[in-house]
């Protein structure tokens, strides 16, 4: 292994991390703020509470009321004026509907110099729903959608008319207080409509849409439910301030930035990636070759959530994958590293974050008897690399926001 | 379709293939040369007549003598003053080893002030070959490496030492003239002991490499092939220059000049690709999502050689799955392309050199009842593009120096 790049890989990973967890995302979002009236704060979704502790730490006693609703087990103390809930995810429970019940009725009557804080983190759309038809109409309407094939884009269109705060609908129900929210985005692209089903977004789904979707599929609805398709929901909304923080945008800027500091000059391909994990990690290896004589420090950095093929039965992650496949490609090219990590500090099944090559990896496989293709077929990338120190551990997070991978060049 | 977009890529693609076509890369390398003794040509490979017909145009009569050992049907006319003949591709046939034996004879007696001009390209392996011990033995050990699963590298061991011009041989018999090799590389990365088997390049392989192989295969020689074995390749060579010209470096530097002309600032990815088509395309698609809002006109280039995943019976190729794949990525996004070519003029088994897609083609698809992933899944990219007028057309362009893919993006 060449120290020095796994030491800048260290480097940059963990500033990098560090920079996207929520409650650093939070003071960042709110740094600077004035709020007039009455402040109401409403967190949801798995990283709620590191959110409120945040924004309580930052805000204080300024915060007239709160509460938070996140997965069982995630509320990790009290916070002092803010009601904690636990509930249901991914599947909503009573507790879900109880606790944003509450949420509705902190908001419902105030003032146009109130400001709504509505800090949404991923798995949001469990945790925070409060259906206007029963909870088992609810499931058996999803499940029929599900076995139909409909695709997320169709099961939110349905979704958002059956609920009370989904679709625009809790900013609206906040009106005419400012709703200011600061979204800790977990979905590649940042799509505002899907992150939590967009409870303060407004709706692009019209009525017609929600029609052709239940005759397409042939859905059965209870009168109960078909009259809801009627309502429309919120069109717009002029009262909702949106600060997209902690998304894999920053995990990759925040990446880019501390190159510079090692004196690498930064690329930024994509954070938007999509594609198969040892594709990827083959496409960035060719880059390294191809710059190779370039007699530059460069860092290629590429963001997004890329998908594994399961092929084998061994242990590892897209972000293990992805480096583990560049180790062909840089073989033998002092210099050179790849390596990806997630955010959220696990990778696949594994207590790893990410996988790291160097130029040295092959090398070091082929005395171990190892062929990068035969462990990538078994998806088995875990045990080779643990085997060349390639293994990133960061430990739990705290955070999502996808994952960040890097292709390194120092110049000779 | 983006009619501009369209035509910026007919143009990119047009003079990227003009500039690495054999007879125009081949005046390239040879402009301004001077020469001191005898000029002796010798080309070989399937664009063996185009480089030697270049180099008859510049040169005249400066050459004294030389021999073209091309594919059958691949002579299109004589050239004065060279002997032209055609020969078995992709398996060495007599006239392979007969033409052979013309070329050695041609350089076995020159002097240090002598040149000899050697052009080669893509096929040479097969076409200029003599081998020492009888052709049916050589072909009979090749089908016995091809069975057990032999690589190229190892395939190339045994068979440089086998015969009278690979490894070295070739440039080492020219001594002590001088080899002036001008190669037009069709291996991604330009390996030149790997183009045509390295005639005028040093062995790295030893006799120890030799019987490893032999012994790890348990393949079965004669005594006079074993004898063989012991005979050193040449380790190094005093009296070769090389250049590569026309090669997919070439290709996308060429692509990247015609994009500065259009106003695109071009950003060379990789010209070493080697992925998944459909992985790559996507990868691309996914750089342009990100830069979409950067307010720039921007090209990203990469080079290589992909590959396709059967899955399906439909019509396609690589360049033209790379391109299609892209498609669902840049959606709606005015201003975006991908498209990507093959040098040759040949995609896979249809009559396109590649694939074009823009913003407008994943909507196009919708409204045929298209969908990307079910077309890729059938290999069917070349059906589709032609219904979005997606097709690339060139022809057969006389050269094959690999693939060029790139990804546009012109500001709103």
């Amino acid at each position: 292994m060449y120290q020095t790049m796994r030491e800048d890989c260290d480097k940059i990973v963990r500033a990098a991390i560090q920079k996207v967890k929520p409650d650093e995302a939070v003071k960042r979002a709110l740094s600077g703020k004035e709020f007039a009236g009455k402040v109401i704060l409403v967190a949801i979704g798995k990283a709620g509470w590191q959110m409120a502790k945040a924004a309580v730490d930052v805000l204080g006693s300024r915060i007239d009321d709160g509460i938070v609703i996140t997965k069982y087990d995630h509320v990790l103390a009290p916070i002092p004026g803010i009601e904690c809930c636990e509930a249901g995810h991914p599947v909503p429970d009573e507790n879900s509907f109880e606790a944003t019940g509450k949420a509705m009725k902190l908001v419902d009557d105030l003032k146009p110099e109130d400001t709504v804080l509505f800090l949404v983190s991923g798995g949001g759309s469990a945790l925070f729903e409060k259906p206007l038809i029963p909870g088992e109409e609810l499931q058996d309407i999803t499940s029929q959608m599900l076995a139909c094939g409909a695709n997320i884009v169709e099961m939110n269109t349905i979704r958002k008319r059956l609920s009370s705060v989904k679709g625009g609908r809790f900013a609206q129900l906040a009106a005419p207080a400012h709703v200011e929210a600061v979204i800790l985005s977990d979905i590649v692209g940042d799509p505002l409509d899907m992150i939590a089903s967009g409870p303060a977004c407004p709706d692009s789904a019209s009525r017609a849409d929600a029609l052709a979707i239940i005759q397409k599929y042939g859905l059965k609805l209870s009168d109960q439910a078909m009259a809801l398709m009627d309502i429309e929901t919120p069109k717009s909304l002029d009262n909702v301030t949106t600060q997209i923080t902690g998304s894999v945008r920053e995990l990759c800027s925040a990446a880019a930035e501390v190159c510079v500091e090692l004196g690498y000059e930064p690329v930024l391909l994509s954070d938007q990636l999509g594609c198969v994990a040892r594709e990827a990690g083959s496409f960035m290896g060719s880059i390294l070759r191809t710059h190779y004589d370039s007699g530059k420090n460069l860092a290629f950095i590429a963001g997004g959530e890329t998908i594994v093929n399961i092929t084998g039965k061994g242990l590892g992650g897209r972000n293990q994958e992805l480096a583990f496949a560049a180790a062909d490609l840089i073989d033998g090219l002092e210099g050179t590293a790849v390596f990806s990590v997630g955010s959220d500090g696990t990778d696949g099944p594994t207590d790893a974050a990410g996988g790291y090559v160097d130029g040295s990896t092959a090398g070091e496989l082929r005395e171990l008897g190892l062929k990068v293709f035969d462990v990538l077929q078994d998806n088995d990338s875990y045990h080779a690399l643990q085997k060349t120190g390639g293994l990133i551990m960061t430990g739990p997070t705290g955070t999502n926001v996808n994952d960040v991978a890097v292709a390194l060049l120092k110049a000779k």
